[in-house]
């Protein structure tokens, strides 16, 4: 029998993290210091639901929307937290403060959590609660919002709704994670996914929009129902243009005058090239732009920010 | 402003975990100290792909099995782990040695990994392997054994192999939950889940078999290929008992003499209830019985053991 390698008393975890600040189990902590029970549901079962809201020059961004979804989110999965909504957003308003970053990337999350007997009926675990705080970040860098996202469109199938709500926010992301390695084959920057209709659905992390004739259109089904989603309605609404949630399909998109896609990292995303064609005539469209603008315009509006608590130090 | 909480430099986690050994890192760890970072995205995204060996009475049971399917998940994932299939096993063989549990329920993952700039691009992260050994555990407890387990058929649908391949063990569960939290709404143990065409996929952890003048039956297609499937293919081979891979309708397995689950958490676990109503007679079946006792039997196959090298002091 050969000798048996040494018990460690103690992880020492060799890897880089982003900086940033935590919350777990009552505590704020370093970014590199929050980490999870492997034994967690939320990694093994990916039983999980969270939400991302940004921060931008120091006030969240349509904060009470995504604490409205997150808490329904728990709720559809037989969860609890011990904390209400106020006290979510306290949580979250001391992990950006304590951070420092005015412009950041602050993700929720409620896991199935764990049972001391490693338990295989969920109604044995106590859920768990984190937060985060990390530098703002985008789907697409500089470059690519300048002139535009390549997105290809693939034939994986997006999770059916029949399987997982895409309502409640979720982890999985194997199919989109496929999608990601056929769009780099195709030397495309991100993809999107098709619904059971083989109609466009979302990609990585975004809704997709199309425009044709001076009418924007997303998706209606199989699709996060995104709050930057919904500012796009809002502004469309705000600005007179048309807008519907509609089945897209694959030939519509292609053939749209303008496409861009949206999340909450990054914010309107234009996309010039769809499967190595030109959207349109190839360069940044005029309804986008004048979309995008308004996006972040929006983010002065005092009844949809929430200014963040800085440290005196850390105040501009 | 109000006066902000401190920033604490080390978490410290109130809950408690099972005993076990886990590796990360090059190091060996007990249990509790086996974590995750919460930016790792095999948790964020359940990018990941894993397996689970189970040892009895001191040895690994089809451990290269295991191992095969491991690696061929890890490669159909664009992943990679420093490590071969034998550097693995040993890795294995030690947790359980420091473990010093005899029957063990042993995981190893690969996941996406971080890297250190939170990129979303997942060819920029380091992927990361851990595995871990932790006590014995079973989909079925020792009454259900015994009595029979109650099965529901729920119309979720299990993800479809369009989305996501079956055949690459992987954490996305939320359907499973889904068909989980039904089944005990009715009363059942359990839950069983349909594929595309309504036909019985899997459930939570486990392949499904029925039984019907004296052939045996398994779905094709929408599921994982288990090992211990496996092993019932080769029992009944070795017993000239017929056994095929075909679709299984809802109303075939309610019709069936015989219904018994398989998992590595557990082997081989009888149904006697579907739906509330009694499979057959509605007490543990004849075939049952004896494929249940040639799985026990057949871990004292030399050529399926792998024994562990457990210190002196822990063994028998």
């Amino acid at each position: 029998m050969s000798k048996l390698p040494i018990l460690s008393q103690r992880h020492i975890d060799p890897r880089s993290y982003p900086p940033g600040v935590a919350y777990m189990d009552g505590q704020y902590l370093p970014m590199q210091e929050a980490k999870l029970s492997v034994l967690d549901y939320g990694f093994l079962h990916s039983d999980a639901t969270y939400d991302v809201v940004h921060v931008w020059k120091g006030a969240f961004f349509r904060l009470d929307d995504h604490l409205n979804r997150f808490f329904r989110g728990i709720e559809e999965l037989h969860m609890s937290i011990p904390y209400d909504q106020a006290q979510v957003a306290e949580i979250l308003h001391n992990c950006v403060a304590l951070s420092e970053l005015r412009n950041a990337y602050v993700e929720f999350i409620c896991t199935r959590g764990t049972s001391p007997t490693f338990s295989r009926d969920p109604r044995d675990a106590e859920n768990r609660f984190i937060a985060f705080a990390i530098p703002f970040g985008s789907v697409a860098n500089k470059e690519q919002m300048e002139h535009g996202l390549h997105l290809a469109v693939t034939d994986v199938l997006r999770i059916p709704p029949s399987s997982v709500d895409p309502t409640i926010k979720n982890y999985h992301w194997l199919d989109m994670v496929k999608g990601l390695y056929a769009a780099y084959d195709q030397g495309a920057d991100t993809a999107v996914l098709v619904d059971g209709n083989g109609n466009v659905s979302e990609g990585p992390g975004f809704n997709v929009f199309a425009i044709r004739d001076g009418v924007v259109s997303t998706p209606d089904t199989s699709v996060l129902l995104g709050i930057t989603r919904q500012t796009i309605f809002d502004i469309c609404a705000g600005l007179g243009i048309q807008c519907r949630t509609q089945d897209v399909s694959v030939t519509a998109l292609k053939a749209a005058d303008e496409v861009f896609v949206t999340s909450t990292a990054g914010g309107v995303m234009p996309v010039t090239k769809v499967d190595g064609q030109p959207v349109g005539s190839g360069v940044l469209g005029t309804l986008s732009k004048t979309i995008l603008a308004k996006y972040w315009e929006m983010h002065d509006d005092d009844t949809l920010r929430d200014v963040v608590p800085y440290p005196e130090a850390a105040e501009l």
